[in-house]
């Protein structure tokens, strides 16, 4: 994502405690505290300038959100947002997602979103992936038993890869679209970076898969 | 496939006893007897001309190949290129894959291939793609443990069809391509369906799964 330089976002950030969370560390087991009802959470790691997030969040009154992004000069503008929008039930973290562990307690997290993530094209590059093994353990670590990852991109060998990853974690594929503008799938509501590349006529990828549950009743 | 009526071809068919075999369930177990060594074998079901089993049958020597054809007025074409060819390592079964376990014993082959299967779009057909999970119990009830699929198709609804049934299956996707002609996959053996479709500029899906192995250490 081109940066630019905003000396004031992080002052800005700090402005609003109830809607960027501030030592997120703290909540840790209690979302439901600072969301204050305990309806499932989802949570978006780089979520930009947030408008997947929000989008969901007024689509979606009973999930609670959390919008995860390193950039405080990007996620400033999810935090506009959601100013402008009141919404009571979206949170932004200022925080890098690989410290995922440090928030959020094993089944805090019911699902997780990851859209049009930084490739990575290079093999070197591999492990910084965020559908990369380790972050697969991540994710597992703070989501329910049968907890969801749903991805987009329009990156091809980004999508070829994580759909290899998965398979090999041994996640469930429970859906795949291999077009998403021109498939049937009901709702979509698009990022920053679906708008860029969809409006060039780039297709998009979209997948949403389950971790495996102890109870197999529950799937 | 378009079928051209040809009343001769079961005749043709019958006089290269050594090419299509006849009475192929006398075979079942044995197979590495018809073909004169223990190489491995690989089956491809719904060979229709056989452009692909005997450009493969031609590119590995030392492996055998079975190409499994309905219809007799195709697989006659396929007959041919074998004739021309003098292949010992290829033969074909003028038979409905439906009934592969009459003909192999579970471990007679070691990978299946299925080229532009027929798509069968509308759900209520979903029993009849090749890639439907009782389809995926025949192949492990004649592969070797941790045997392989290996499947091509220009159709999109059947290739993301296919990958969840795979997953569900409990399958691994080892290896997907989204773009076969335009990836760096070496050594790509054409059929006639991929022929025309590419050069109608329709993306080629490739991917290779691989069932689960009791002996870790062989994956
Ligand atoms: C290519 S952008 C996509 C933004 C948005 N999801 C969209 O689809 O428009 C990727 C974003 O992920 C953020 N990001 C990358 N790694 C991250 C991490 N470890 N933690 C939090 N955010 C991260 C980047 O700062 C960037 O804003
Ligand atoms: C769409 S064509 C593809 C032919 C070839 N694989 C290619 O890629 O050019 C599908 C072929 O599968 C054959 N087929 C369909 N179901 C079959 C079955 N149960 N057993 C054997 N062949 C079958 C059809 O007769 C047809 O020739």
């Amino acid at each position: 994502m081109r940066l630019r330089h905003k000396p004031w976002a992080a002052d800005k950030l700090m402005q609003y405690p109830q809607y960027v969370i501030q030592n997120p560390e703290q909540h840790k087991g209690q979302w439901s505290k600072v969301f204050g009802n305990d309806h499932p959470l989802h949570i978006e790691v780089g979520t930009g300038k947030g408008q997947f997030i929000v989008g969901m969040a007024k689509a979606n009154p009973e999930i609670n959100y959390i919008g995860i992004e390193l950039q405080n000069s990007v996620i400033v503008s999810a935090l506009d947002r959601i100013i402008e929008e009141e919404l009571p039930n979206v949170k932004l973290l200022n925080v890098d997602g690989e410290k995922l562990r440090e928030f959020f307690e094993k089944g805090d997290v019911s699902r997780v979103y990851l859209n049009f993530s930084d490739p990575w094209p290079k093999n070197r590059h591999e492990k910084r992936r965020l559908t990369y093994k380790t972050f697969l353990k991540l994710y597992e670590d703070v989501l329910v038993d049968g907890g969801e990852i749903h991805f987009k991109t329009d990156n091809q060998g980004l999508f070829e890869y994580s759909l290899t990853s998965f398979s090999e974690y041994g996640l469930l594929l429970k859906y795949v679209s291999l077009d998403l503008h021109n498939s049937d799938y009901p709702d979509n509501i698009m990022t920053e970076y679906e708008e860029k590349f969809s409006a060039r006529g780039q297709r998009i990828y979209r997948c949403e898969v389950k971790y495996p549950t102890n109870n197999r009743e529950a799937e």
